[in-house]
């Protein structure tokens, strides 16, 4: 059981396992196996394609397995290594979390090789994968409680070269937008650890509800083809094309509309339309109070109405509505 | 605590609660209540209006919540009753199920007075509410688990004249598609009851994944009030128009395609477009097992794709699609 | 394992128990047993009490085994039957309903010898306790979430007679309170089945929040001396006086006051005052609001204050308040 | 989805499904299939086989699995039938009861085809599959919490020469006891219901404390083809022999001894051993006590030692052993 | 969303929000929000009022609520912060711990910026909360295990100077008892942050058993106010007074009862009472147990009867009884 | 509360606890209880005999019961001290993990005084109970998931003079086999602080399927008193003797066999016996697919079959079999 049973320096195609020892109360030795792909044809670029850091966001976790099942080897140049399921224990459960210690892959970063198994899963990630990379993609889709216009996503860095290097991969996925975007816990996560080693980064929101469409996973299967050529791993003649997509940015805090009560959700506009500043994009429905009338929703900004609630069902403190703005125009 | 607070004789519009004395660990003497509305014109026709059957089916819970806070009293003929969250613990909790004893209302009917809430809850539908109509609309839309062509649903009955006025009822909604169908456990649902006294039954489906967009919001919406005029409610003028749907008919077990492990689903077919017998249209892909390849999934029959699997994640023995057929044509 | 070890025709003490077989995943053929006791000095009056019909009401349970180790058999006349832990794993759980089923005892009479557990504990207390007794006092005390005044209760029953000797039984045992009640699910309770054999049949409500208190504690077992006196077990000589309690009615479901909204409750008037309509007795305090006030709570009628929320926590649904008005004066 | 697929009539081997239609939050229409297959080979005695009633006893699943997957219909006379996992959720969660909907599938005979998916097994099994048999044998192994002496079960019934030609094929089975037993929820289980039809009824008790060992594998490989030639439908030549088992029976509740405290249990004599009442069996260790010394537990009657406590923790109430007695000598 | 809405240099009242960002299954990007008030009235002392550390101590969380709710900004010097439901989702849960990690607050400090949900509420406490006070009043109240006569603690700290400011503030609010006590988990408590940075640090329990009475809350109410004048916020002028208390010491680990098995409780002595060592204060009652009497329990020290178990179940290793006695006398 | 109350200077026999303050819902200031004894008769050697690091693993627990409550003080020299049940609240669920906090004790080395209850047990055995000896033997069992054919462990480390007195104190047990291993954990395990202090550590693999045999409780009472007499604390006269031993090594991953699927076990060889390379040690039947044949399970190495799954039921990742190899032979 070496941690990875990958031979890194052999051309072809392989399919393998990152082993993660476990102790259940029914499996006192598991070893959990994460499938793992290598594809390579000589020296070159390496690209480090991530899906299943949450569990229930499925066009990453779809979109590289067809990849996973379809790519040559002997068509590209370099290396694309693969991990459809990364967050395998809460993919098999259809969760967000991990159901075996409770937590938050994407908030465990560097991880902890002595710490609870998601914990070493963040520190395997960071000691035998990232290194190995010149570029990260980890693909993300809202989740069951958040539905987003298909976008990619980047972080700005202190380095502005890098910025400028992260926005052109990500624009050249094609996805309907191209947003800049600054989470609270960003410390915690995989791209704080690549951007701070100098890497290329770059991640995605790509659909949600924990749900998944011909579109979605349309795009996310032509988009992966034009972001391994964009990287130097494919010749982009023959790529599937893309309508030119717009860059915005989620300016802050500001940009968020979390619910004030549980309730049910009316949804007034589609995700990716323009939105003024106070317009109505929804209810709020009190259904278990004959004697309340639903609550009009505002758009706290003008913009693009980016992510919306992913389910039907709101409850105080979720996230109704995120707001995102033109950026760099 | 009468178990309806609502006089059935007064014109104009009352809120109102079903109370249902409930017992747990943590509420010994719990009054639970379940908003009813009740709008009333006079003499005339009466139609009974329910949402939340499954607690996680939203167009029916929030288009009649919706319609109790516009719907004019003064506009109508006769009397409109309206009970957007039947099952209000499951909605309350986001879930099919009741939270409380675990079980599904829609196959609980015709109810016990003396057993579990939900056993409670059918019984007081059941000789509170279904004898007070001439019609009963149970708006369903999949829940978590599945994702339909908006359509409207209605059973083939003995009486051929009743079925007739089923299928020109469900038609006047203006989903794309009105289906008929006899599901397996029939004789445990509402329609069974109300179908035997001879009253008009109309159900539906009007999307699924637990979500809810503006598209199926506003078809709610709109058809609520063309159902209300075919009823005899609502005057037909100033109306939304709908497009004339199709019939379509569920031919039975030969119609469904199970899944036959976990896996993740890649969709290939939108619901709703047309299929010929042993179309691809999808894969079911093995993320915890390096070795596998992906499973194409075939159309059992040629016709149309009503409904998919509603997540991300399938296992084994869910519905990954069903087919319709053309009906009486 | 015959059903109960005692020997129903001998004089003296016995100390047995109800045989309960039970299947769980840990425990295939499992004996549960309930500790029952006997004490008999010849013919005479037969009286069953009866503790932990409920897990979480600790007066009759305390009070009942406090009884059974101190009762001297040659001192009594006829038989006196003892079940103080009666919903045993309730009781082991601390909790209202059965951990094993989830079911509430005191809803499932007559019980099924066929059914779940806490059915097949319903039926044998039908089959085989209740026939052997004259008159049945099942002690219950709020539990965790309801406080009373202490008080004991009775139906008013068809036959007048009846009655009256439940209300002089219910007046010997010295609480500050007689209080005559009738529950929505009274079809579904002990005393159902114990009014309807023409047994004489006394409940109680001796406290609540879980907890015990060395005054309710006292009156417990002062109260069942001076009951098992005026049942004619015990010479009157020698008891405990009590001073002249109050009779009472619970008018019906106008008497009782429920939470609109989850919040803490502040408390402002002692059970067991008086109180006029409207008289502010509580507010609830929206403690994960900064926005809202808190809410008055008022009386919904004038009399006294029989019971409370018996926790800090109150929860949409629950009984704030119960307002009992005098009886028969 | 008929109920099984099927073709009762069709000579040879078939794998097909019993069909349970059931409703979760997570699949609403979930076709739950448990495997069934038929040899069968033209006309001639019918015998099933049933395997997995209780879903943690495994000589039965894993005896009849091989079974299934080795048997030549050219070989045999008549049908059998094998179902090797009958309470399939049970057998996939490795637990005796349910994880649906926590029924133990062994009280719930003859089983409601409107009741919990457990209760519509029943019904199906009563329905569907004991019609078509001349003879049934359910195979059990006592489970995670009891160990037994390998032996097979019959009850003594009202029609003599029944029992004798029952005791005749479970003697057959070759397993060092055949045991005569009668529990106190008889009424409930699948052998009343085959019993009262006038079928043969066999059953056993092969094993336990949820494990398997290579003998009472082999025990039960060789004692089922023993059985099916017994019963005509294979030849005697050639077959495993086995040593002739001796006749016990468990003479009521006194047999049984019960612990009275959780501990740890200390096992002393091996199953299957004689013991003289009163001998020290085991002893009981309270390991969260300093102060407490180790209980003896002795025999409560002399006899063979057929059961003991199939875990190293003992609850109070659990089996700690049966003694069984000679039969008919 | 900065950590706290509140402008810390505005006079009059603030009503805002801690900002907590948190992701669970159902909430990817919940904001959680715990209520926050700032009275301010120019330069002056700075009070931190905290409630809820344990989420079913109630004196603490409706007090601080209705002292948010009535104090006039006008009419103090300083400022005074009030958080009443500090540990949020344990008080919406009715529990000590978080419901969201299990993790009980007091144990946490001083907390972890990137760890889980309470250990960053702990962070942000000590971070932004703490140094903004010159004295911190945390008030507790039992919760439901534990039921306490009615006192202030605080801690003996190495500077008598700082001890003695200590004691003086919480003899003012007022209470029966003002207790010196030092747990042994002391050094992951609030208290020792506040105090090893030189501030006044006064804690309280002020009644117990999640339960809270018109008596206790009224002393909460009144002692506020007292507490805020000694602490030079408000004119002593007009305040409710408050018979002097008694100090006590709880002298160490010999002062504590614990439970050695399960039992109810019986109560005979009550709380606040003088008692001898070696006095019978209760019994427990094995209530599955025919077999066995009632256990005397005994005080281990003379002293006041400072606190008793809170619940009528007790488990082994709980907590009966703790004793204090005089101190510094 | 000290944290332990044990006077090590005293001769003789002592029974007194580890205490542990702990925090729970239902019990604010619980004192954890661990028993623990010492036997005592002046200056020698110290050992350490520690059951119950795994819940679940019973020939410990029992074993060292049973020796604390027949060893005579007088008749050993120097110190023994005995935890039968160190993890205890896993063992009083009968679990591997601490139900408390879900953590595996012997992955939590060396703990954390500030930690969650066994991170602050494992703290406590490290800083109290490891110092005081000079040998410490932790018996484990396999736990419910896994069967050993009973052998003791020793880690091979770089001060060979130490492996070689390990081994020699492991042979001194007397149990069939005698393995050398090294975890993947190691570096979390107590073996690890033990050894890196110089001590003389012992393991073993006593059994396993938390279960217990007459065989193995044998072997483990008379194992401890030939390991005493072996390290200084016993004469070696008239100790049960011992057949010699075998010794092996588990050479690496390559030794282990891990499911690929869930399924019910077929065992073919009985754990303890020799197998060449490929033989079928059993089958995985998959119980839940009437299409699937069972699936041959082949030795990865010729040895001696070590280890098996110790259920029924295995699942995906499970180990199945580990196979041993002769020792410096």
């Amino acid at each position: 059981m070496s941690a990875i049973d990958i031979d890194w320096d052999r051309d072809g195609r392989q399919a393998g396992y990152l082993h993660l020892p476990n102790s259940t109360n029914v499996s006192a030795w598991q070893d959990l196996r994460v499938p793992v792909y290598l594809f390579r044809n000589g020296e070159g670029p390496c690209t480090l394609l991530l899906g299943g850091n949450h569990g229930d966001e499925y066009e990453g976790i779809t979109g590289l397995s067809a990849l996973a099942h379809s790519l040559d080897p002997a068509g590209i140049t370099g290396s694309v290594i693969i991990v459809p399921a990364l967050n395998l224990p809460a993919v098999l459960a259809g969760a967000r979390l991990s159901p075996v210690d409770g937590r938050n892959l994407n908030r465990e970063f560097p991880g902890d090789p002595r710490g609870s198994l998601t914990q070493r899963l963040a520190a395997l990630v960071v000691s035998e994968l990232v290194p190995r990379a010149d570029a990260v993609y980890d693909i993300h889709s809202g989740g069951r409680s958040l539905l987003f216009a298909p976008c990619t996503l980047v972080h700005e860095q202190a380095d502005g070269e890098l910025t400028r290097r992260c926005l052109a991969a990500a624009d050249s996925f094609g996805a309907p937008f191209t947003v800049v975007i600054r989470e609270p816990h960003a410390g915690q996560m995989l791209d704080d650890v690549v951007e701070r080693s100098g890497r290329l980064m770059v991640s995605s929101e790509l659909g949600g509800s924990a749900a998944i469409s011909p579109g979605t996973m349309g795009l996310t299967r032509d988009g992966l083809l034009r972001l391994l050529a964009h990287l130097g791993h494919l010749s982009a003649a023959d790529l599937p094309p893309a309508a030119p997509g717009r860059r915005l940015v989620v300016p802050g805090p500001q940009a968020y509309l979390h619910a004030d009560d549980l309730g049910t959700y009316e949804p007034m506009v589609e995700i990716g339309r323009s939105v003024a500043e106070g317009t109505v994009i929804g209810r709020l429905h009190f259904v278990d109070r004959a004697d309340r009338a639903p609550q009009p929703l505002r758009a706290p900004l003008g913009g693009i109405l980016l992510c919306v609630h992913g389910q039907g069902l709101v409850r105080r403190d979720d996230v109704i509505a995120v707001i995102a703005v033109p950026y760099g125009e």
